[in-house]
């Protein structure tokens, strides 16, 4: 079977898909159903390759503007998963600029704190109050790059799940374990396994004048207010960038890759 | 004069401060009339406080919904530049999804090479091939923070006043001088200099193998493709973030920053 301009398999998308991908802009949605729609093909060849349970895909012509794009349509359609569709079908179900003529529908991830086991060194990216998605799939990828064991989203954190973030962690997020999770838990999790809170903070201690724990979480604030008062009571020290410029104002996630490099470098 | 909802001062905008607003939207008409817009309130303030030529502002009522929103209103009023709107025709001609209720119009600086004056060491951030505006950006935002003497544009690098990488740049654009020149224009200018030309790569040397030079241009590529063959083979050597994770894979924007931070650390 072969579908518009040569899109191997897959046959059209039934109404109550392209309704579950109207939903997906909805966190709310997300959250219920425990679904999130990835765009492009860079990403969805990432969840592909991350055995994630992928439910379905739209794939529109423009998929095969690519060899790459073709080859993934055939993975797409080898799996069953394929569904065709117009570019114009796809551009309004998208919600990134350029989904390169691929959504894809997975189910998002089961994580949890207690499942996580921890052995010798570690590092954690923790999440509190980030409010712009782009950055926040930035430090999610930022945060795999750095083989963090985990990352946690507090309450007032952006979704993770959100198509933007998504796309921005660059299949970080299909990997690296991200949980939502209360401030409290976190905190007694990182306790219990003998992890130090650093905070990310402008006015903080210059990051290479400490020595970094074996066992350490990063934690990184709003864009705009910084870190709550919880957690920036709850670290053991802030830490700023040394830099030797005018003061420090870096992006949340430029910030957080120099501060996860400083604190794990030694090791 | 108090107008809508009391946003002191500021007359209606005219019809062809309308369509400048419009016309910027493309690069063409950015370079040919050497404007630029910039959006959203840190941003305006910036602009305000950078002594750069402020030709007009548009301002709507939500730019009132917030202290500091009514005090930048007032500041744009007090140098007779503030144009009054309505939210909607305000949302018309704004690039970003949250302008905030404000958008400048202010002229490009004049940034040359041959302008720049280089004592002792010095570090330069050279834009080869980067796409994305809000990647951009935040490079730039990046390399004012750690005091870098320009960045330069190469050919293939997308336009530093496209309103998204104003935004993502967060003032750094108003301060950091930025040049667009050609590849031959540059290296030239760096070798009578004095200066040693890096590539970031994540399949380079680890950068904290080397012994950074006292002045250091660090050169970041396309976000697919990477460096441009010609500055690749002109890097004396090019540097991928030592990171004891997976194989490397970070935003161009983190790379950048946590290699400027090796690059500049023993000054």
């Amino acid at each position: 079977v072969k579908g518009a301009r040569g899109v191997p398999g897959g046959r059209p998308p039934t109404r109550a898909e392209l309704r579950i991908l109207r939903g997906l802009k909805r966190r709310k949605f997300r959250e219920a159903e425990r679904l999130f729609a990835a765009e492009g093909v860079r990403v969805v060849e990432e969840l592909l390759d991350s055995g994630i349970d992928l439910v379905f895909a739209l794939g529109s012509p423009s998929l095969e503007d690519t060899a790459r794009g073709r080859a993934l349509a055939a993975r797409l359609a080898a799996a069953g998963v394929l569904r065709r569709t117009d570019d114009a079908t796809l551009a309004a179900h998208a919600d990134t600029e350029s989904p390169q003529g691929v959504i894809a529908v997975a189910r998002i991830p089961d994580h949890s704190l207690a499942a996580l086991e921890v052995r010798g060194p570690a590092v954690a990216l923790v999440l509190d109050g980030v409010q712009d998605p782009g950055n926040l799939g930035t430090l999610l990828r930022t945060a795999e790059a750095f083989a963090a064991l985990f990352a946690a989203a507090l309450p007032g954190t952006a979704d993770p799940w959100n198509a933007k973030s998504v796309r921005a962690a660059a299949g970080a997020l299909f990997r690296l374990p991200t949980v939502r999770t209360s401030a409290d838990e976190l905190l007694e999790w990182l306790d219990r396994h003998g992890f130090t809170l650093y905070g990310s903070d402008p006015r903080g201690t210059p990051a290479d004048a400490i020595e970094p724990a074996q066992r350490a979480a990063l934690a990184v604030g709003n864009e705009g207010a910084g870190l709550s008062p919880r957690i920036r009571e709850a670290a053991a020290v802030t830490l700023a960038v040394p830099i030797r410029g005018r003061a420090e104002s870096l992006n949340v996630a430029v910030a957080a890759g120099i501060l996860l490099y400083v604190l794990t470098r030694t090791r």
